[in-house]
């Protein structure tokens, strides 16, 4: 990626009426997913059920949905009146002690006074992104990743550089390509943990080691933890802030994922500053700017206390087992299929599948498959250049298990079909006869 | 007010790890209404009970509640089970499809296309003024004004440029001031109608000429109509839309103060173009800049028809009735007052007061006039320093009727206490004793 030179950009000259120009912000501004998914030919085949597993919507499919308490919660804050007027800008208080209550560790202690509310996560990553980074300065960030961290940043004239995540070690950071990213113009560093799109959740070493390249460089760092805590049996997930002994880090998160209410938009940022680092100056500029829009959704604000106190510790481990029970059957299939390379996840929401395009001559590129997957077997995966990867696929776990499998078998049987070693089969066939 | 030059602005320095320095755009985010409201000293006389004639959040008082149909609209929306997922970043089709048939008129034509949802119209003017002005440029807003305005643009770097509103004819535009600001580098025009601060309804000549001045100009208009509708009887409001023939506006309103629910921050904008104008570059930086944080809360959005279909007439007449009859006391009693300028409101929720401060010669300024009046009879009202004008404070009309009729009982008393005709008096009294 360029540089970004925004006050070099030709300015918008106005006076002929025949068109009223947009601002440079708008025209920097821009979702490299939609454009990508945008110019694909996405037909499904007519005869075949339309299956997307593209959408990283846990509540798209009707299987899961919000817990009752969570619902009941909604009702009740409606019912009480006490949250139709504005709140402050930051959020009403006793939401924001139950997001630190919910946000503290044995390691931890998390108070009122660190929690900022957000419209969503995508929210806190903004305010996260637009208080660290200015015009001229960069932010590393991983690649693949969420498109909304490039969006954001770019929007507002700040350089994106991305390190590395290395598939065949379960998607961690490529440490030494993460450090020699780092120059003087670095604002802050951004680490996805579970990760969307990998599905990876990292081990508290690596985590560490994280840690020491920031504070080494004295570097805060952007946490995007909106998966926290949705990882499988087997692995343990780490607040970044558990681990930290100096680096400052923005911890953004919220009720999107976990609470599978993505539409509610609530989101939050965690400060996390045990040597007051962002005293002077973060946590002004993260108030200020969320005056801009004053706040979010107070009626789910005055939820959110017995949302997070009274959502059962099953409902969690309901969704996790949805995510992993299809992870297993889309493995189980996929690791199968010649030309395709799964990457067991280990949390999340996700599955990334490599394909090895060179396997399958009659397609140019990883987007060329993905097109012709759908137009044949009406399965739509997100081709990892959304994410800013080639030559994979991301699957959405979220579906139900009937239709996970259905896909998977579509794939495994489109994969055969096109596989280099299928078509010379086909050809010597023919050659034959 | 300086023109905004964010790029000749120092560069935030990292590397000390005493600090992490805010970003440029962070340290230009600045609300004035905060920092004027922060820096005065509000002590409330502990001997009365606290009046905040301040705050603009309708449901303050209890009063002022959200109709039965509302709430329920609302419940509706969440026992449906259809709107926890995301929706798209400009909102619900159906719901853009209600917002569009609640914004047309006899003679403009709205369409679902043209909504633009955001979150509260805050956001709808964050976007707008965003999707329209560059940093370099400048945009005109009135004076007074609602410091938002300047809060958005400064913060992307965008210069504001006020035009004077005259409290002599009702608060109407100097349109020759207004003229006089335009140059190469306006890029929009601000209009508030009916107004915040100035509870001022424009006639429909007045708007005309408004739009006059942008055609010749060839400027679009942000206008900010979140009052749409609230006008005391004998006034007429006429959206800023209804009346251009040529000019593209973009109309900024919302559920907020209408139907009284500011916490569930529902705003949008409407995309006024006849001729086309927002065509190739606008509407793609609003949906664009949608994108940035996904949208607005959709179990609002999924009320949002029943909302605007439901709500009775009688419900919108009993607020207007609440906010007259707390004007025509206000105005009663105030304009009795020596040294007070009471200006009588036509629609809105507010009524500004000039203060001539030199009659009252124990006070420096209209800072020190309001600090006082909270500290001797705790009644607290916004100076119009907090809109960028002076010697006026703002009274908000929503408070219960006897609490209105004790609020101006007490700045009576506190005038005429204070008021110089008293202190020669006094003084005179004390020479002769």
């Amino acid at each position: 990626m360029e540089p970004q030179q925004p006050q070099q950009q030709q300015q918008p000259q106005r006076g002929d009426w025949a068109r009223v120009p947009a601002s440079c912000v708008a025209r920097r501004t821009h979702n490299p997913l939609r454009t990508i998914v945008e110019e694909l030919a996405i037909q499904p085949n007519p005869d075949k059920h339309f299956i997307a597993l593209s959408i990283g919507d846990p509540t798209t499919f009707g299987n899961l949905r919000p817990a009752p308490e969570v619902v009941k919660a909604l009702h009740d804050s409606i019912d009480s009146g006490s949250y139709h007027g504005y709140g402050p800008s930051v959020g009403h208080l006793e939401a924001r002690e139950a997001v630190a209550r919910y946000s503290s560790t044995e390691k931890v202690h998390v108070e009122a006074k660190d929690v900022v509310l957000c419209s969503g996560c995508s929210s806190a990553l903004d305010l996260s992104i637009t208080a660290l980074a200015s015009p001229g300065q960069n932010i590393l960030m991983p690649r693949p990743a969420f498109p909304l961290y490039r969006t954001l940043a770019e929007s507002i004239g700040v350089e994106t550089r991305s390190y590395n995540l290395l598939p065949e070690n379960d998607w961690e950071a490529d440490l030494n390509h993460l450090e020699s990213q780092i120059d003087e113009n670095t604002a802050a560093i951004v680490v996805c943990n579970p990760s969307n799109p990998c599905g990876s959740v990292f081990k508290k070493q690596h985590l560490k080691d994280m840690l020491s390249i920031a504070a080494r460089h004295k570097l805060p760092i952007i946490a995007d933890e909106i998966y926290e805590h949705m990882v499988f049996p087997g692995h343990e997930f780490h607040h970044l802030a558990s681990l930290s002994e100096e680096v400052p880090i923005l911890s953004c998160s919220g009720l999107t994922k976990r609470f599978l209410v993505p539409g509610w938009r609530m989101g939050w940022i965690i400060i996390h500053d045990r040597n007051g680092l962002f005293d002077k100056e973060i946590r002004k500029a993260l108030l200020s700017l969320s005056q801009r829009t004053i706040g979010s959704n107070t009626l789910v604000q005055g939820a959110i206390p017995a949302i997070l106190s009274n959502t059962p510790q099953k409902f969690f481990e309901d969704t996790i087992k949805v995510l992993q029970d299809n992870a297993d059957l889309a493995y189980d299939i996929l690791s199968e299929v010649k030309g395709l390379r799964p990457v067991m996840p280990q949390g999340a929401m996700y599955m990334m599948v490599g394909i090895t395009v060179t396997l399958f001559p009659e397609f140019s590129s990883d987007l060329d498959f993905v097109e012709r997957l759908v137009s044949e077997e009406s399965v739509f995966c997100l081709p990892s250049q959304c994410f800013n990867y080639p030559n994979y696929m991301r699957l959405v776990l979220t579906v139900p298990k009937e239709q996970m499998e259905k896909a998977c078998k579509r794939i495994a049987a489109f994969c055969q079909r096109h596989h280099q070693d299928y078509l010379s089969k086909r050809i010597s066939s023919v050659s034959i006869t």
